[in-house]
């Protein structure tokens, strides 16, 4: 059997575009306050979430956010066939525990802050496969979780650097069927991981940019499409300093996808909310699609979207070692 | 489209069972010195491996082991689409810095000791639903990598209780093709998290043992076939504890496939070796597969083996909050 599937080097194209038949979303504090607040299911009033931990809190927020995403739906997790998930956190603890508690089949996932494209991705190729009919993907982060993990502990108050990010709190899911209303997955691309030699951890947007560019322009070449052929390309969490690098090698690439790209770690805050060069983590992308970006869809202000989660792979002890940061992107089309 | 693939609650028929083409395997030091050292295509004289950290060496035997299953089928990495993988490491580095080097377009994959299962099953989805023609499947684990991130620095010497197990310095990786010479994967089932409310890390044999038993038992009622349908059935690393749990809870279940039933961390050392309850890690049963088991499958003295490789998911961290372990188990029908 060939791989009637695949389109040039790292696309797929579904014969049976799984839809989006349902989604949620769950926003941290800071996020809730921002300029999206309206747009995700619940805004958390403390980082705590009623636990005992930011740990418990991070499992509870994406188990809670598989739930709404099904309830939506009037499904619960028995009628739920697959749950892929992922998160930051050493040994995908809140994505294991969340799914010991919702009772599902669970594969685990690890891209760093491009998992929920990597979930979404792969949910799709296995409902497209006919291999599931009710899959949800999903993927969390929580900025004080991954704050001591990654970096210092959190009351120490160690100063950030502009080019750093800020790791948002944050969930989303989405649940793909065969059939149903909803946005449609219609292709998508694997990345490769990219590795221009950047060593410095408080600067993630510069390590991830090129991989984002990589990926962009393979899907376009890939498809033989026309850059403008979206209404919006959105990167996963590449900030500020990160989203200029990607426009600058679009421009490179001959890609002029402006002024229809942005950043989701660009746009989830709002200026003066000091979050350095913007958003990060891997709840940052899943939020915003699982939020502003499908509801945007649902109301036909985008028909077009071409979602981009980046991911730095990096870990502290390849920093220690002296290691550059490697970096994914993974890119997904929805479609109305 | 109705899940046509999808058999009872947990498991996938393949129309067109991928072929296992090539595969590789490495062994550390102590493994080459087992009973199946020459099973392997490598045994590494010393921890190292020509590197200069543990974490390097780690890399490098997941690279080359890919390589390696690539270069007996005369492919390249060029050739390859797409790289399914994981390891133990925080952020899964071995295998991130892995694909680095390797170019391949790349998925990583978190299932703790579950992770050859895991890549396997979702590279036989890729294949058989026509995605893609050419993907290679692999984990690995290194002992001393493992011992200092999950235990105690390995210099202090702390001493080890009986039930505690021997984490593997090995890897393992399989081509997988729609067409060609060599096994078959016919059928997989995914796991469901599993806790019993286990919670001494010393002893995850116990705490996997649950997992392992129901996802057999799930896979024989799934496809409706009695329990001696098989010519092994092998578990991933459960050790000698977890093995002899696994096996009442067979009885209890009224499956008896013993003698046909094994476990490839009981298997992977001599008595004589000092392992404790076995061994572990994701390199354990990956080499193990992709050694001794897949040699047995050409020669005919193994036609149907049903793997099913174990992780148990907890972290330092939640282990230090008073969770208990969550597990894991997954299985793959290989079949000439």
């Amino acid at each position: 059997m060939p791989a009637k599937k695949k389109r040039g080097a790292q696309t797929l194209v579904f014969d049976q575009p799984p839809v989006i038949t349902s989604w949620a979303s769950i926003a941290g504090p800071k996020e809730g306050q921002g300029p999206w607040g309206q747009d995700f299911d619940w805004s958390m009033e403390d980082y705590l979430f009623g636990e005992e931990s930011w740990e418990k809190a991070e499992n509870k927020m994406l188990r809670e956010t598989v739930k709404k995403a099904l309830n939506k739906r009037n499904f619960d997790e028995a009628d739920t066939e697959i749950l892929m998930a992922g998160d930051l956190l050493n040994q995908l603890v809140s994505s294991n525990y969340a799914a010991r508690e919702l009772g599902i089949p669970f594969l685990g996932l690890y891209g760093a802050c491009s998992t929920m494209a990597e979930s979404l991705l792969l949910a799709a190729i296995l409902v497209d496969g006919e291999f599931f009919e009710r899959v949800i993907a999903a993927a969390c982060s929580h900025h004080y979780t991954a704050e001591r993990q990654f970096r210092f502990p959190t009351e120490q108050g160690i100063q950030k650097t502009p080019s750093s990010q800020w790791t948002a709190t944050a969930a989303g899911a989405v649940l793909l069927e065969p059939v149903g209303t909803g946005p449609r997955i219609t292709a998508v691309s694997i990345g490769k991981v990219i590795d221009m030699d950047q060593k410095d951890v408080s600067d993630m947007g510069s390590a991830m940019a090129p991989a984002a560019a990589h990926t962009i322009k393979t899907h376009f070449s890939d498809l033989n499409r026309p850059s403008d052929y979206y209404d919006l390309i959105v990167t996963g969490d590449l900030g500020k300093v990160g989203m200029a690098i990607t426009q600058e090698l679009f421009i490179k690439d001959g890609l002029q996808p402006e002024p229809n790209y942005s950043d989701c770690g660009v746009l989830l805050y709002d200026d003066f909310q000091e979050v350095y060069a913007g958003g990060s983590g891997c709840g940052c992308s899943a939020c915003f699609l699982c939020g502003p970006l499908l509801k945007k869809m649902s109301a036909g202000e985008i028909n077009k979207l071409l979602f981009v989660a980046t991911g730095a792979l990096m870990s502290p002890i390849t920093s220690f070692q002296g290691e550059s940061i490697p970096a994914i992107a993974h890119a997904v089309a929805i479609e109305n």
